[in-house]
């Protein structure tokens, strides 16, 4: 017998209304295949029945090695309806690195594309788990003969999916998700952004980060329409926004930046006007200039991997419509408010307690709540020490501005510390992305005998523009105090994650060197 | 110790998530007071203070018997903050039902706004409860004093406030809501209708009916204003639908069908253009046209007091825009899907099994989850009754469309029975309100001796329009089965509850007298 009023929340719930409601829309766009919502959640629930004919049993693991698709896209519904646990895995990590998480996950089926068939092999073969191979090919043949099944969730806080983090400092970490996490998060995004039956979403973020940020589930529950997109080619990126009509996207900055400076980047308003969700690192104000030059809407997201992404959000204010670029510029680079689900977001000194709200105070970024990770995944030394009083730290420097919205003064490892001062490499690099010829900056530390360390600049120039090291550093130097100032600047690409994270290690590696 | 990923879900959290992040943003307009919505959360929580001091404890039960105001508004969200569950009353009931309620929910403490101090005082010397009685005036020294309390929910499922059904069949029940559902139902209300913080909210629907269709905290989860109007004027409602710019209002069709009669009404469309959402019964096509006229777009909200208000919603389809205003009359007019947060909706046959999606089998609704009543308030019979397999039926006959939409064909006691023959009260009445001098029309069933029953038409005719009984009646002939047809046709003003229901038991006692 069903209880009366209570239903474990699950975000696979928002697949089976949509189908039930949006049927006959298309929900999925991946180069010449569309799919609609009926189609999608018929395949979803035969790859759950595959799943479950090839051994999946609730409570495994299945991962999944995949660029933007289908395949990806009916996994993270898939996987939960067969009941088992999904493990999104970065496409860009080496074999190596997979098969640790492999074992680490003891995952039992690992679907993947067959232009990774080779990545997955060896990192199958390299892992203390033996997982199942399952090419995409194999895959089409799973769903065409499987029956359907959906495994209905009785508990809203297990397992959803485990989500490993890059891994800079040591191990990945396995972050696990709940279902109830995911249901209120997606719920949130799809709020905040107005995302509605209406809309389309351009894939530019990559699905097995954070879980797509929870846009798998919140552009399904709007009933809106997905446009994959495998890898950030913006030729291909705005060919898709004026095909689709693209409403929304997410990404780090460095990836609405490299849209942005290519050729096919609209030279007047776009219909309908997108919002492009950034996050991963701030906005500068540069860019948030750029943006709504070419008629694009951005809002600032804050998050972690432990935080199902966006858990903070620099919500816009009604006022901050009428402010002029530059105004606006430093509000909207904010990190801002925990989102409509979330609790309320800390600023927190060593001892735990609150920094008064006063802009300057530094402390760490501290979170808990709905959308905070369970713990990681077979560490609970790990969790202890992340939490180690029911709030997680962020590893994030900032301060709380009286209006209540926090911005992030730096990453703790990424602040330089130059004879006995903090310099926080965010401030440098807003003031060089400034300068008209300045695409792209990013600054990092580099050893010093005599200050410890200083800042040293990596600059990407915008197309066609030129500029020296002394004009940069001058430009640094009219407009902060002097030892803030780059001693040197390196022109060139920047390193870069598969999610467009600017990779620091490397670039303190090469300053150092 | 917090835990790091859980967090009760409570309603209340919306309010101290909006005074942080829009504390000078206006949150309630009550004729000249305007408190933005730092000071409301101020309030509430010396609201929860007062209540405290004056004895109220965890679990307590506090009344309120008040118009839409301030008054109330603070106290959905004062009550819970002092632990207590909220208890509001409607104001048209007499003494001695008031009475039954507060001894019923043994009531300790009773707010009420002064000028309902008469019936306070009479319903509580009748009662088995004795309440303390807290008039306004008293409220606000209240207030003044108070300490800021804020009692956090630790389990989500405990009680949030009790709402009485109007009692049409016998004594009123209370139907019991939790935090949870009240919590997810408003999210969905906000995403569904749109809200955000420029939106302005017109309290044309009663705050006490279904605890205002979660509104109170959907409007308030976006930071939107909520404008208050103690009763339905339509002079004043137009006067403060341009002064506040209004954007969304709720109501039976029938109190947008008076807005729309009213002199004030718009000749053109406004900038920004509303959406009234409507329920309690379904617009007829003539309504959502004339409505679509004056520049207001429609959504259709259904549900009961016992599915905290809206579980169901005609979701709009994109495609839904190119239509006719015939067809698209007849789409949305339905009363559709769950919403986002609902389990699916059901119609079920009388052994429980679902009916064909056929668009003709009739069945009863049935609806279950997180936005369904945890029970009848001390009356467990009568909530086994209504959910015999954890089903909750909800006494209204309808089909299922092969679109997935539900159409109520009529409440089952109002259909007439004529013959033999089935008689949609609702089919008569729309036919009749499509003809050009109706304003509204009630069909009921009067006794006869040879068919058992036959249809009796209650007609309010359009401002300045004429028609006889007889004009009508073959309207109706003309357009469907004769049996049908009404066989006398009555003039002038409906009776109605207050919240804008037509009162067909009023009616039928009128038609057999």
């Amino acid at each position: 017998m069903s209880v009366l009023s209570y239903e474990p929340l699950t975000p696979t719930s928002f697949l089976q209304r949509s189908a039930a409601v949006f049927g006959p829309r298309l929900a999925v766009v991946d180069g010449d295949l569309g799919l609609t919502y009926a189609e999608l959640w018929q395949r979803v629930q035969r790859l759950a029945g595959g799943l479950a004919e090839a051994g999946v049993r609730p409570g495994d693991k299945v991962a999944v090695l995949a660029t933007n698709g289908h395949l990806l896209l009916e996994s993270t519904f898939g996987v939960p309806a067969a009941g088992a646990v999904m493990v999104p895995l970065n496409i860009r990590l080496s074999a190596a690195e997979l098969a640790y998480i492999l074992g680490h996950a003891e995952v039992s089926v690992l679907l993947h594309d067959d232009e990774l068939a080779g990545l997955a092999k060896a990192a199958a073969e390299q892992s203390a788990a033996t997982p199942r191979l399952v090419s995409g090919t194999a895959y089409e043949s799973m769903i065409e003969t499987a029956r359907e099944l959906f495994v209905p969730v009785t508990d809203e806080l297990s397992p959803l999916s485990i989500n490993y983090t890059s891994g800079t400092t040591g191990r990945p970490k396995g972050v696990v998700y709940h279902h109830r996490g995911a249901y209120l998060q997606a719920l949130a995004m799809a709020l905040h952004t107005r995302l509605e039956a209406a809309s389309s979403y351009l894939w530019t973020l990559p699905m097995f980060h954070c879980h797509g940020w929870c846009f798998p589930w919140a552009v399904t529950l709007a009933g809106a329409r997905h446009v994959c997109l495998p890898k950030v080619d913006p030729g291909e990126a705005w060919r898709l926004v004026r095909a689709h009509r693209v409403t929304h996207l997410c990404g780090a900055p460095t990836v609405l930046t490299s849209l942005l400076a290519h050729p096919d980047a609209p030279d007047r308003e776009l219909d309908p006007r997108p919002l492009a969700c950034v996050g991963g690192a701030p906005p500068s104000p540069a860019l948030l200039r750029r943006a709504l030059k070419a008629g694009i809407d951005v809002v600032h997201l804050y998050g972690l991997t432990e935080t199902y992404g966006p858990a903070v959000i620099c919500q816009p204010q009604p006022e901050w419509r009428g402010l002029d670029a530059d105004e606006y510029a430093v509000l909207a680079a904010r990190q801002g408010v925990g989102n409509v689900i979330a609790q309320p977001l800390r600023v927190v000194a060593g001892d735990g307690s609150d920094v008064p709200a006063d802009a300057a105070t530094v402390g760490e970024i501290a979170v808990r709540g709905n959308d905070v990770m369970i713990g990681y995944h077979r560490d609970p030394a790990a969790t202890e020490q992340a939490a180690p009083d029911g709030w997680f730290r962020t590893g994030d420097l900032g301060v709380m501005h009286p209006d209540g919205y926090v911005r992030l003064v730096d990453r703790a490892k990424d602040v330089i510390i130059s004879g006995g001062e903090n310099i926080a490499s965010v401030e440098v690099e807003n003031v060089l992305t400034a300068h008209p010829a300045v695409q792209e900056a990013a600054v990092v530390a580099r050893p010093d005998e005599h200050w410890g360390e200083v800042p040293v600049a990596f600059v990407t120039l915008a197309p066609g523009a030129a500029a020296t090291e002394s004009e940069l550093i001058q430009h640094v130097r009219a407009r902060l105090a002097h030892f803030k100032a780059p001693r040197a600047v390196h022109f060139g690409d920047l390193p870069k994650t598969s999610t467009g994270k600017i990779q620091k290690t490397v670039l303190r590696r090469r300053a150092a060197g």
